[in-house]
């Protein structure tokens, strides 16, 4: 028998005890997010972060729950063997406040299935994914009673809330997260279906202008053309930032951007980015300006300078003959590789006040954009685990159009991160009635099984 | 005896009538603001209508509450010689709703005083002005047993609510309301106590910008750059309307403007526009683009483009990373002599079809300006007769920043008018504690007496 066969062998055997188990998985699934975690309103952390810790150690982790200046990191090492690969699991354990509460059809913390799907709060964001994770080394372990490779897991407490004490924690804990790569379960899969893989994300950093002229609002008769108006000083203001033709002109920042490679481009020339479907889903007459850019161009290559709000005056029925004293406008930058928020912010700041020395910025926070090289080794050991545990190949995206946190690995650990997302493209996260198909779960746990093995196979190839 | 003495007597003879009746005066104007009149509310409409009839007909005229599509004009003529001049003395019965209730110090309807001043809601804006100027014609009739020129009165209920049915009534009336003249004491006097005369006001016009891209607010990371951003939209096409330096750019919008004649320009330079008091006042840096501007230019000769409102997306407090759907930008257009609404709407409607097609123009109502020549020989007989009662010269202004309906006297029934405000500048129309001073209240009687002598001794010059 072949090494291959062998290995082949050995992962049948997990995908069979993950089958025998299917219903104690999915009622363990079920019987963690009973319990609630939100970090927004403080309810919860620390009983799930030791509910954690004791699934861990009793996966033959060493594990705790480490105090941070907000809410406990839960970390766990396997070292399985010296001589093989380190994969660090990412995932969070946090949810999203479930209310409005009225609009679930079942409570979110008591767990129910319709229709073949889980809905729970956190049951697709993120515990069900992470668990699904659990599971898989618990099947390696309850076959073969050892796992593929060393393991670290790391589970995030304030995910939901922006994840402000990552970076410090990776900072400080760099050695007890030493590994050669880390993938994240997050996030949904293709609304066909097909598993995706992500090398990067967008960073972000956010903004807002203000701008106030006199000490109060006035009529717009006894003072318009005498007093300023800060709704206009900022719509020229923001003239000046961005074009009509899409371009951003604020100088400078541009400056560190990182073109996209060839293969990148190669790849996303591959993905289902329709710009009709687009279009039809949200009864658009046109996509964005340029008017020439391919979708994928759009979302993962270029910045963006979005007008998250702009407020000033009078916004009641009818009309108010008033002249407002001030206006606000709340921005948000997407930043691409290899942008830095800083550096964006202090750019904005000097062509506002260039342009408009009246005008406010107020600097909100960023996150750095991440990029893994799409022809990692480690790319191709996913692909295949996804291959095997699913059937399919899957779509993959050199980065998502929006942010996580992942520059904390590939920047300050310095090692290639993978999104591997298993939950359904309409697991309404974030939302009423959040919900994870029993096949994704299933999924799941087969492809977290299969990554195990995968990374082996790859070890042994590059070595 | 010169006739100029005589009539200098018979004015002095109406003066003492007046103070000799002051404590009676004040309690009947006290009276009469006791009646709410809330157009906005449809509080005591048909019930104020009918005591002005009544007082009218008191008088000697011939009075009628007329229906309109909205609320009654009272309208009331007395023709005392065919071959006198005829004024016409236009005012409104109907008053702001006096909400907030808990920020009056006595309650708006039971009228009282304190300190010299009337507290009423009505009392300056407008029932107390016509009533003086109903007082004055009294007192006329009370000495001489008839009035000096021929008189209409028009007094009407929707003012406050911005005057939809003046303009067909007045057109529809046109013999009814024949005049030489009509006369507004409405608004207050300058804060100095001075006088004011003023010859015209600028027009306005009412519009909204709406724009909506996609079918609903998306993810700025997940649709940045693909999506197009309806303030964007807004922003842009805002920025082609009107341009950093403060002058609108939409295509033809100057083509009507008739520019100040040199005489206007001369009465416009003696006011006490000061911008470093206006500066002080509204705590401003500077006042409003172009810089070299004076401020009689910027508030009487030119239009200006305003957004009243500018609103769309997150408002909150701290950052949402959301590219919102939709926006709205409320704006209105002071308009000079001889802009036309419907005019500049239809151009500002063209450039918007031209520059941002996805952008819908909502018309909203207009009001043309008005303009009565400087050298008429009513306003210097109009300055006499405050000289004689005030014992100073009033402020004259060539225009108004603000807008009243004054274009249904100067281009429907074609006469000059003029607005002489007796209220104290801090009268608080609008707002709260509402109050006419007793000293300005009793200079208006005299004033509206001293009025309809001079216009007679006018006449009686041109003849």
């Amino acid at each position: 028998m072949t090494n291959t066969a062998s290995r082949e062998g050995d992962l049948q055997k997990v995908f069979d005890h993950i089958a025998a188990n299917e219903e104690n998985f999915i009622a363990r699934v079920m019987e963690y997010v009973r319990h609630p975690s939100i970090s927004a309103q403080d309810i919860g952390i620390a009983e799930v972060a030791g509910l954690l810790v004791d699934h861990l150690t009793g996966l033959g982790f060493t594990a705790e729950a480490i105090e941070t200046a907000g809410h406990p990191m839960v970390l766990g090492r396997r070292d399985e063997s010296p001589g093989a690969p380190t994969i660090l699991l990412y995932g969070h354990y946090d949810v999203q406040p479930p209310e409005p509460l009225e609009a679930w059809a079942s409570p979110p913390f008591e767990p129910t299935i319709r229709d073949g799907r889980i809905y729970a709060r956190g049951i697709g964001d993120n515990k069900g994914q992470h668990f699904a994770q659990l599971l898989a080394i618990e099947s390696h372990l309850a076959v073969h009673g050892r796992l593929p490779c060393n393991v670290v897991v790391l589970l995030e407490g304030e995910e939901e809330i922006g994840s402000p004490h990552i970076a410090a924690f990776v900072e400080a804990h760099r050695d007890r997260l030493k590994a050669d790569l880390v993938v994240t379960a997050d996030g949904p899969i293709h609304p066909s279906g097909r598993p995706v893989l992500t090398y990067g994300v967008r960073g972000v950093v956010n903004f807002e202008l203000h701008c106030r002229h006199a000490a109060r609002d006035v009529h717009s008769g006894n003072f318009g053309g005498v007093v300023p108006n800060p709704l206009w000083t900022l719509v020229h203001l923001l003239g000046t930032m961005k074009n009509a033709a899409g371009e951003i002109t604020i100088p400078g920042l541009h400056d560190r951007i990182v073109p996209p490679t060839d293969q990148e481009r190669a790849i996303a020339a591959r993905l289902p980015l329709d710009p009709e479907s687009i279009k039809a889903e949200l009864t658009l007459e046109r996509l964005d300006a340029p008017a020439e850019l391919g979708v994928a161009e759009r979302l993962m290559f270029r910045p963006t300078l979005t007008i998250n709000g702009f407020h000033g005056g009078y916004g009641g029925p009818g009309s108010k003959t008033v002249l407002p004293c001030e206006g606000v406008v709340k921005c948000d930058i997407r930043l691409v590789e290899a942008m830095m928020p800083e550096d964006v912010l202090d750019k904005v700041e000097a062509h506002v006040r260039r342009h408009a020395p009246e005008v406010t910025v107020v600097r909100q926070h960023g996150m750095l954009p991440s990029k893994t090289p799409v022809d990692s080794p480690f790319g191709a050991a996913i692909r295949q685990a996804v291959l095997a545990a699913q059937g399919l190949e899957p779509y993959e995206y050199p980065s998502l159009g929006g942010s996580l946190p992942d520059y904390v690995f590939t920047k300050i650990l310095g090692v290639p991160a993978f999104v591997l997302p298993y939950a359904n493209a309409d697991e309404a996260n974030h939302a009423p009635n959040e919900n994870l198909r029993v096949d994704c779960f299933v999924n799941g746990i087969r492809t977290g099984a299969a990554l195990l093995s995968a990374l082996a196979a790859a070890d042994h190839k590059s070595a």
